[in-house]
């Protein structure tokens, strides 16, 4: 087959590659009808993140179950399965606890922009749609891999409670699907910071209440002006800088919650200025495994639509315009049909 | 009457200073019937924390109103009243939300080395009790000011829940009383870290199960073994150092809590670090105000008695003893009597 990778800063190749197989027992191989770009990617196709070697690219799935390893039970060829970035055996500690992102045999699952994957330890990392879904869902239950588990862990670790005042930071798909979990969570008022239109217009379309275009210093005046001085409930980071840290921190009122999921870049918090801010502070990688079973019902059900973050679909084989498409913000996030 | 100034690093004085007197309208003036040091007045009695000027010194008071300004409503003249270090109105929406350390009009309450002080917005920060207690109550209920109620809301915002496996790092007054709270709110297992054998014997006592005598790493490791590899539900944190904020970081699982309530002295954390270890984290200037309804019934019906960190007992007018004592560790927390 032919897959995706990065060989070094700007440079995506779609060339051949073997096949995946079953390696271990707890192995499956899925077939994948799509596979997409995560803003993510962009850290080490920019060269922020150095790669050593060709590196094949692509972290979320779902798709048809091809073969399964002897040990696996809970899922067979056939299904329709979702998994999330961290393969998990979902039976540890910590994934007992709802953190299957630190799960104590946890492995990446990588080379998703590929026709076929391999995901490690099937049982605890996939779950099986009741039924198979029709095509125009494919978009959405794809979303739910990774950027809307999340968004709605960016929500969760904030804490949004109904009735709540959000803002969000961050109009990347995932802080566009911040907006649409935290709408789901009950939030009565929910301020995006964004300057781009279109980003702005999903926004709205999510259930983005308020719209803010300042960033940094100003862009907290302006939360504090709209909150009439005290500051948000919950705040949600998906940017992972050192200035999106900050503008979440500054803007959460004193006893309100701060959920970050960008990965932080040379991020340094002050311990003083923390204190005294009196946030709560929690994020890390989304237990999307979690929230899987949920978000699917959630489909499903024609309750959310997160596929609407998909604003460019490319053939796979076109997977290096696909991300410049998105290194230069002319797309919120790409589609790929192998 | 004489009062406690300090000049200069470990140059505490004991002299003339004015008696208070009502300045505001929402002003009440309190007879202390004891006053102590706290933890806190080691930073700028060390000279890590620099004052301009003679500033006059101690911010924990329990006692009798003598004198209360023309628009106090709520305490009157002969009642035995608690408050914080923080002055509140209770009123603003940090307050409602149960912060009241982050008041929109608090003010610091000094000077309470002495044996007067004015509070101001005694409506919203000081609690009277229901009775005047008995004397022997004095010390429990003037812990109730600081050190408990910080102990309380380092428990609290560690999210310490029965059946819990809290982690304490210091073995301080408010350490000591972070052990207390942890016990109250139903933890299971409570392991202290300390070296010191009259600290350790007081957080056995408080409700500690298991003492840690190692520190950084070497201890971070020690809770690892003592927990089988997954680390603490809820750690808290009462130091506010670089090595004692990691210790509590890395010594907590993935999805617990971090409550820390030492003021940090040149703490940073790394945001890439922070985002991996999956951990909440919540503290800050301790919201007293908020528990002291609760805590004065606790002292009342002798469920607690946290006066029992005062371990040494001087006249005021050797205040310089006692924060040598403190000082060189040779007590836990000096009770001063005017």
């Amino acid at each position: 087959m032919q897959a995706t990778l990065l060989y070094g800063e700007r440079d995506i190749r779609f060339e051949d590659r073997s096949e995946p197989t079953i390696v271990a027992g707890s192995d499956a191989i899925i077939r994948l009808p799509f596979t997409c770009i995560c803003g993510s990617d962009l850290w080490p196709y920019r060269g922020i993140q150095a790669v050593q070697s060709p590196t094949a690219m692509g972290h979320e799935y779902c798709g048809f179950v091809e073969e399964v390893g002897p040990s696996v039970t809970s899922v067979k060829p056939g299904q329709f399965v979702i998994g999330s970035f961290f393969a998990s055996d979902n039976t540890c500690p910590h994934c007992r606890h709802g953190y299957q992102t630190s799960c104590q045999h946890r492995e990446l699952v990588g080379g998703a922009q590929a026709p076929r994957i391999r995901v490690p330890l099937a049982d605890g990392t996939l779950v099986a749609t009741r039924d198979l879904p029709d095509g125009d869902m494919l978009p959405s239950l794809l979303a739910l891999s990774d950027v809307m588990g999340t968004g709605w862990f960016a929500a969760d670790a904030a804490n949004v409670k109904p009735g709540a005042t959000v803002v969000v930071v961050g109009d990347g798909a995932v802080g566009l699907l911040g907006v649409l979990s935290a709408k789901q969570m009950g939030a009565e008022r929910i301020i995006a910071m964004s300057r781009h239109e279109s980003r702005q217009n999903l926004a709205r379309e999510f259930g983005a209440t308020d719209i803010v275009t300042e960033r940094g210093d100003e862009g907290v005046e302006r939360i504090r002006q709209l909150t009439k001085g005290v500051g948000a409930d919950s705040v949600l980071e998906c940017v992972g800088t050192q200035e999106s840290m900050m503008q979440a921190i500054k803007a959460t009122r004193p006893g309100g919650s701060v959920g970050y999921v960008g990965v932080p870049h040379g991020v340094s918090l002050d311990g003083e200025q923390l204190f005294f801010s009196h946030v709560h502070l929690h994020g890390g990688p989304a237990p999307v495994r979690q929230y899987l079973p949920k978000l699917i019902d959630l489909v499903f059900n024609g309750i959310i639509n997160p596929g609407k973050v998909f604003d460019l679909v490319l053939p796979l084989d076109q997977v290096a315009e696909g991300y410049r498409a998105m290194d230069e913000r002319r797309a919120i996030k790409t589609l790929l049909r192998p």
